[in-house]
């Protein structure tokens, strides 16, 4: 076993993942070598239509064979089809020992499951939301299931830690030469963010899409230059489950409270100010911290710089009202976002790799004043969990929880101390998404709790002196007044899961379930 | 000695180029292998600035040194600053022995033969339009200059024929995070088409500004992600050579029957229909083309999908005035095209590899129905000079011209018969830039030529009658006639340029042109 730099005990190597590096903090591993590239390939004059017949056409002409990577975008999140439909043809192909390298699975993928008892998929590397995350930490499958980052994940593909060999691009809109658009169509998602990486380094991609225009589309993603074939299927996903309605501010007092809380603290900060920029996601509170700032912001007359990440109609708001002056957008949540990245040129698509990839010339999370995040639990040292419950299962990805985190001058964990009985500061976490390091204050509704790395906040908080300040330990102690000591998560030696930091070293492992007596 | 599939005799390897690849025909030659990779960088959280304080100081954090590779694009055409600047600057530091890897160097770029003299620059790879050309044709430079297509460029710099130690990017508008973009300021040029190669595959990436702006800036061609460093100059080059004022077509009556004629042509042929698709360039025959095709496309009510290549302000009244549907713009020549490309999400900017490389997924040319082309001059077979002027020295580039040659289904070459006491058909020409099996007619004050190769435009032509036909024989009879035999030009047998076909085989070389008595 060896010890990573949080203290976390790993195994050397772990079957079906390999060696493994250990974390060694935040911005310390440098690389070396040159980018990975795809396979080459002529496209002679002749060869002016990429349109095949159907899915299975599409797979027998990429060469997919058992045991390849097959790749996948989660632009269409619980409404897509894509995903099941493109295993299923593989399961009826007979193609087996797949793995399947999505940026997220969701509840409509639970139809992998018998795919995956079955061995046409053999192993994940992805974010495994929900059901398949539970089969896993139930000891489902094989192999571990491998979580990276939004901006690990194409820090992997380009450096060739993975290598895809068929790239299945669900497409909103298309032509017939591989242009690929967002917008425009009844499955409309926006950004195509997390699909560029994949396009540009697999060595077949194929681009699924529901409506196919003719060439060359306007409002293009993804380039013809990267895209082998084009199939033409009835649907790509449910409209319903693609996008939301409009997104809502939280109206709970509580999480008001909490909310109010973290926009005081970014207003007391040193990055209130003009050119400020910030990324807040698609939560209630977030949202409610939103409007607090842009409160503060009209009032102290502050205009921001850049809205970033996962766009909600609330920031398009924001842009058109001329709080911030652009939207970096690599993934559109809901309708207003889609309406807004199809016609405002201020509204930018982002590719994941711009968004996050340390492993490039300079991402934009690194431009980043403020983001407010979540976390299923924290612990003393600021340690926070985003990847597994407090019973131990493996139930969400870790998006860009760790790029934002790494890249923001301010990181801000904002929520209820309690769920139901289950507080959110702990002594230590169950596993580590993100180092204490890189977190910089947790806001519950008993006031702002800043990390003692911070000093100059600290002492920002107590200047401005209008919201309520308390140490760790304070925040800690009421944690454990409320709810007295917790169980400990009850676990096999076996690791299903294993929890890359950005950089691609393993900052935690997520061990298999001890099965309920 | 070996000969390529034009029976042209070439060096089984030449020195300074290497391994000779011989010619083997058009959509011939299959690749190998995977793509190139630049040299992955990681960058920092507290990596937020990427701006220099001038030339020197990108050079040196560069780490370019003696005897590497540096590349250029040419967006900036006769106005540019940057080339000259930055090989002043590595002359001083001492650095010597430069690969000089430009898209094109023009008239302005004659700054840099002392630099050439004195070994500071020892091999060019690009265009040599001018007197950079006269200097290579009299064997000026030690190592033979290599000539590659718009198209053929990219190729050789994704498959790994070429690898960009440094390139440095003249961009009109950045932000201190390295996002550029050629329009919204004083030096504005448009589209970046040929700079993205470069920045997506060179080592280290310094883009060179004089307008640099607040991050975010909009409109961003080249991404942060691939640029290192970013210098801000007092200019980067003359807007009186960056950009022409408005096209102007020509008004000559002997050029103005030729574009007739070819228009005539273009209406004749299968691909007069809905979603026809041209390239015309900037020259006045082509323009006066498209003027009459413009008629032609009013008078039949035919709409066109798009334009493609170097647009200009005739191409964007095109557009407004819905005879296309999209410019796709790898170099806009005019004001107009600037100002369209930065406002009107239907004119869009495509790379050289998006254009032009035969080594993709599909490359735009392949879906081009008509392309109106010049040359030097021509044979009987079709082949088509436009690199070596009628006296052997080579004064120009190939742009686009093998791409659109290869890729259109219509490729017309237009121009008078002679020039001055010089005809435009030969028996054989000098050098060879594209081969006749791509050329399919040629257009004179006589009328039209078609390549025997096309039975079906030959028939179609004379479906509809309105035009003269003649045959190469006859028109080739017609020069000899009116100019008589031409001078054979003499050479020594040094040869000092390499002209590759788009997919990487040598096409033809050019000798040493002999010392005048």
């Amino acid at each position: 076993m060896i010890r990573n730099a949080l203290g976390r005990e790993l195994p050397e190597s772990i079957p079906g993942y390999g060696v493994v590096k250990p974390f060694l903090g935040h911005d310390k591993r440098v690389p070396e070598g040159n980018r990975d590239g795809g396979r080459i390939k002529a496209t002679f004059g002749n060869q002016t239509d990429k349109v095949l017949p159907d899915i299975k056409a599409a797979i027998a002409a990429s060469g997919l064979k058992s045991g390849m990577t097959v790749s996948f975008h989660h632009h269409l999140r619980n409404g897509d089809y894509v995903v099941n439909m493109v295993i299923d043809a593989c399961a009826e192909m007979g193609i087996r020992d797949l793995t399947l390298f999505p940026t997220a699975l969701f509840g409509v993928h639970k139809k992998l499951i018998p795919h995956i008892k079955s061995g046409v998929i053999r192993r994940i590397m992805g974010s495994v939301n929900g059901p398949i995350g539970q089969l896993v930490s139930e000891g489902g499958m094989e192999e571990p299931v491998v979580l990276r980052s939004h901006g690990g994940r194409p820090r992997a593909v380009t450096c060739g830690d993975v290598h895809i060999d068929v790239a299945f691009l669900a497409a909103p809109r298309a032509d017939r030469y591989g242009n690929l658009s967002g917008v425009g169509s009844k499955s409309a998602c926006g950004s195509l963010g997390y699909a560029f990486t994949d396009a540009m380094y697999a060595d077949c991609v194929v681009a699924v899409t529901d409506c196919l225009q003719p060439y060359p589309i306007g409002n293009v993603s993804i380039s013809q230059l990267y895209v082998d074939f084009v199939v033409a299927v009835e649907s790509i996903g449910d409209p319903a489950g693609i996008v939301s309605g409009t997104t809502q501010i939280t109206r709970d007092p509580l999480r008001l409270l909490i909310s109010r809380y973290a926009a005081q603290l970014i207003e007391a900060s040193p990055y209130f100010k003009n050119g400020i920029s910030f990324q807040t996601g698609a939560g209630g509170i977030p949202l409610a911290v939103t409007a607090f700032m842009k409160e503060a912001m009209k009032r102290r007359e502050v205009k921001g710089s850049f809205g970033l990440g996962g766009i909600t109609g609330y920031f398009v708001d924001l842009l058109k009202e001329g709080y911030v002056e652009r939207l970096l957008d690599v993934q559109s949540f809901d309708l207003e976002a889609v309406r807004s990245i199809a016609s405002n040129p201020d509204h930018v698509e982002i590719s994941a790799d711009w968004y996050a990839n340390p492993w490039n010339k300079g991402c934009a999370v690194n431009m980043l004043d403020v983001v407010i995040l979540g976390a299923t639990e924290l612990d003393k040292d600021f340690n926070a969990n985003v990847n597994t419950e407090a019973d131990g299962a493996l139930l969400h990805g870790i998006g860009g929880h760790q790029d934002t985190a790494a890249g923001a001058k301010l990181t801000i964990i904002s929520q209820p101390l309690l769920r139901g009985r289950i507080p959110c500061v702990v002594d230590s976490v169950y596993s580590v998404t993100t180092p204490g390091e890189v977190v910089d204050a947790v806001v519950t509704e008993y006031g702002v709790t800043i990390n003692p790395r911070r000093q100059d906040l600290i002492d920002a908080a107590k200047e401005a002196g209008n919201f309520p300040l308390l140490s760790m330990e304070e925040l800690l102690a009421k944690a454990k007044d409320l709810v007295g000591p917790m169980e400990p998560v009850q676990t096999e030696e076996r690791i299903v899961g294993v929890i890359e930091w950005r950089d691609g070293t393993v900052i935690d492992v997520v061990r298999q379930l001890k099965a309920k007596a």
